[in-house]
C-alpha cells in the first residue's frame, strides 16, 4: 500500500520520525559505542525490590492493581509524591488535587499542550531544547519563540526582548508559557542559575505568563549546590512543574507527573480521560509501595556516584582528545546524563554523523534539539550507559571520525 | 484560584467531565447496587499467574521490563497478538508492522482521531455509541453523522442516506471513517449481523472509506454463533481493528492495540511518540509471558460462564419487574457486559436518575451515549460486577424508583 492511499489528517502530515530514532537504528551493531540514547543504566534499577513488591501487590491488592484506576492516578502514589515534593523541593501545603500522574512525562508535556495551546499560540523555548517537549507541543501547532541557552540558563536579554516584541505587536496574550528544563537540561547539561530563575518568575509575574518547569534530572546531582526550583520561587499559581520516576527509579514503569494549580490539573484530567482513561494501576501501585518501603533518595546514591564517574571520564576523554582543537568546547554538568559537545562553528555534526557511524561511535547531532531544525556544530553525548573504558574508546573514535570529516571537505 | 485566571486552549474549554464519572461518584455508598461501571469482576483476573510472572520478568528480564520500550510495543507481545488474531478472527498473513500496542484502547481511539481527523471532518457513528470513542474523536473537533443502532446493527438505510447526502453536497471527501463496535456494543449489547457487516464493507469500498472496527467484547460470547469480523470481510486495507486485553485479561495493565495497514500504523507510531514515547514495558511483557504460558481463551471460560449467569439474572429480573410496563424493552445480548434497557418513550432516564439514587441503585442514562447529548429513555445496565442476588434486588429498586419518578410528574 502507498501512503497516498489514505487521506491522513494535516497533523499526521506534519509528524515526522524523530531524528534520534532514525540515527540510532544502527547503534546496536556489534562493537558500536553509543553516546546517543538517554536511557539510564539498567544495573541501577532496584529489580529485586520491585520483583518482590510486584508479586505481593498483584496477589494481595489485585482488586486495585489489575483493575481500572481513576484518571488522576493512584492516591497511594500521590501521597508519596507529596512527601517527595517536600523533601526534594521544600514544597509544602499541596493536596491531591494539585497532582496528576501521567504515562511518563511525555504525556505530561502533551497534556500541557492540549490544555494551554491553540494553533498559532506562542511558547518560549530554549536553543537547544528538549526534543520530547518540542514534539509534544508541535502537536498543537504553536509558534516557538526561541532564546539561546547560555552556560547558566536562558539568555535573559533575549527572553525580555522576545516578550517586549510580542507586547508591542499586541500578540502577548498568545504567549501561553515559558518552558524550561531547570536542572542539567537535556541536551545541554546546563542548569539555570538562581538569579535567572528569579528573573524568569519576575517576568512571568509582570506579563502574567505561566512557566512550565520540567525537572526530570534534578535529583541526579553529583556536585555543586542545590538550586531552589522555579516552582518554589514562583508558587503553584505561576508555575507548572513536570517530573518523572524514569530517572530516579526506572523508565519501564512510565510514570510521570504534573504538579500545578487545581484548576489546571482539573482540565488535564479531562484531557487525559479522552487520551487513555487512566494510567496502569499496577505500575503506579508498584512505585507507591516502593517509595513507601525504601528511601528512593538514598537508593539512588550509588547510581549518582556511577554517573559522576562516567561524566568525569567523558570530560577527561574530551580534554585528552579535543583539547588541542581551537574553538571546541564542552559542558561539565553538575548532574544529569548529558554533556553538550560543541565543535568550532563551521562544522556540522549532522554531516559528520556518517563518519562517526563508520567508526562505530554514535551521538545525537545538535540539529535535533533546535526548535527549527537548523544545522548545529554541537552534539549531545550521553555518558550514562557505556562503561568507562568504552567512553574513552568512543571519544577516541570520535576524534578520528572528526578528522575524516574535516579532510573530506564536506563542511 | 478561579478557572478564569488561566487562558486555557479552546480544546480545554470544550472538555467536560464524563457524565458517567459524575453520576457514579456516589455509587460506592454503603448498600448501593451499581449497574453503572463497565469494569470486569476482579475475581476473574488470573492474579496468581500474573503475580508469579511479574516477579520472574522483573528479576530476569529487567533490562527490558524496567527500561524504555520501542514506541510500537513489546515485540514479544506483538508475536502473541498475531497468534490471537489468527485464532480469534482467522486473520492471517499480518506482520509486526501491522500492529501498534497502545495504553488501553482509549489511546488507540485517540490515535485514530489524530492521524485521520481534521477539525470539521465527518465520522459516522451509531446512536447510541461508545462514549470513549466519542470523547476521543471530539478532541479533533469533528462532526458526527449519526445513524440509529437497531437490534442487529446500524440502520443501513440511514447509513446509505447519510453518505449519499454528503456525496451530493460534495463533502464526501471529509468523511474519514465509519466507526462501529461490532460485537455486544457498549452500551447496547447489540451485535452487528453478518449481512450488515458485508454491506458496510461494500459501502466503504464504493465510497473509498475506512471502517474502524472496535471489538473489546467479542471473545466474551456466551451463546449464539461467532460472526466474522468486519476486518476479515473487508481486509486490512479497508478496516482498522481496535482491541484490548482489558476484558479478556484485566484492565489494570492498560493494554490496547491497533491492527491496520502498515502506512496507518507508521503514522500512529509517530503520533504516539509525541503522546507518551512508549507504553510501559513491564505490563506489555507481563501480558506477553502470560499469553505464552496460558491459553487465555480457555482461561476466560469460567468468567464468560459467570457473565452469562449474571446476564440471565438481569434479563429475568427485568421480565419480573418491568414485564407489565407497556413499551418497556431490553436487549438480551449474546455476550459482553451490558444490557440496554429502554423505558417507554416519554420517560427520561436522566431525570429518573435522582430517584434511583435515592433508592441506592445506579445505572448510566442513555443520554451519555448519544453523540449530541439528547435526552434518552434508555439506560445502560452492566451486569458484570454485582452478585446475582444484588442484580435481583437492584432491579426491584429500579422499578420502585421508576414508580416514584412516574408519580413525581417530572417527565
Amino acid at each position: 500500500m502507498e501512503n497516498s492511499r489514505y487521506q491522513f489528517s494535516k497533523l499526521a502530515g506534519k509528524l515526522k520520525s524523530s531524528m534520534i530514532r532514525e540515527l540510532l537504528k544502527y547503534a546496536n551493531v556489534p562493537g558500536a559505542i553509543s553516546f546517543g540514547g538517554g536511557t539510564p543504566d539498567p544495573e541501577t534499577f532496584p529489580r529485586h525490590e520491585l520483583a518482590q513488591i510486584a508479586s505481593e501487590i498483584i496477589e494481595k491488592e489485585y482488586k486495585y492493581t489489575l483493575q481500572y484506576s481513576v484518571t488522576e492516578g493512584d492516591p497511594e502514589l500521590i501521597k508519596q509524591i507529596l512527601v517527595l515534593l517536600k523533601r526534594v523541593y521544600g514544597i509544602d501545603g499541596l493536596s491531591n488535587e494539585n497532582i496528576l500522574i501521567t504515562v511518563g512525562s511525555q504525556q505530561a508535556l502533551e497534556l500541557v499542550g492540549k490544555v494551554l495551546l491553540d494553533p498559532g499560540d506562542y511558547v518560549l523555548v530554549g536553543d537547544p531544547e528538549y526534543l520530547g517537549a518540542l514534539s509534544a507541543f508541535r502537536m498543537r501547532d504553536p509558534q516557538f519563540l526561541v532564546v539561546k541557552f547560555e552556560n547558566d540558563g536562558p539568555d535573559m536579554n533575549m527572553v525580555e526582548q522576545r516578550i517586549r516584541d510580542l507586547e508591542e505587536s499586541g500578540q502577548i496574550r498568545y504567549l501561553k508559557f515559558i518552558y524550561v528544563v531547570s536542572n542539567f537540561q537535556n541536551p545541554s547539561g546546563i542548569t539555570t542559575n538562581l538569579e535567572k530563575r528569579k528573573t524568569l518568575v519576575e517576568i512571568a509575574e509582570k506579563y502574567d505568563l505561566l512557566i512550565v518547569e520540567d525537572d526530570p534530572y534534578g535529583v541526579l546531582r553529583f556536585k555543586g549546590e542545590f538550586v531552589p526550583s522555579i516552582m518554589k520561587i514562583g508558587g503553584i499559581e505561576r508555575v507548572i512543574l513536570l517530573n518523572t520516576f524514569s530517572k530516579i527509579l526506572c523508565p519501564g514503569l512510565r510514570i510521570g507527573m504534573v504538579v500545578a494549580d487545581k484548576s489546571i490539573i482539573r482540565k488535564m484530567v479531562l484531557a487525559k480521560q479522552g487520551s487513555d482513561l487512566c494510567s496502569p494501576s499496577l505500575t503506579m501501585r508498584l512505585a507507591a509501595r516502593y517509595l513507601e518501603k525504601y528511601d528512593v533518595l538514598e537508593q539512588i546514591k550509588p547510581a549518582i556516584a556511577l554517573y559522576e564517574k562516567k561524566k568525569n571520564a567523558m570530560v577527561k576523554a574530551l580534554e585528552e582528545n579535543f583539547g588541542d582543537l581551537e574553538g571546541a568546547k564542552w559542558t561539565d554538568p553538575e548532574g544529569g546524563l548529558f554533556v553538550w559537545f560543541t565543535l568550532p562553528e563551521k562544522y556540522d555534526t549532522m554531516k559528520m554523523f556518517r563518519f562517526a557511524e563508520q567508526n562505530k561511535v554514535f551521538y545525537i547531532p545538535g540539529e535535533a534539539f533546535r526548535p527549527y531544525d537548523q544545522p548545529s556544530s554541537s552534539m549531545r553525548m550521553s555518558f550514562c550507559l557505556p562503561p568507562v573504558e568504552d567512553i574513552y574508546e568512543g571519544i577516541k573514535r570520535l576524534r578520528d571520525a572528526f578528522e575524516k570529516y574535516r579532510i573530506s571537505g564536506e563542511l
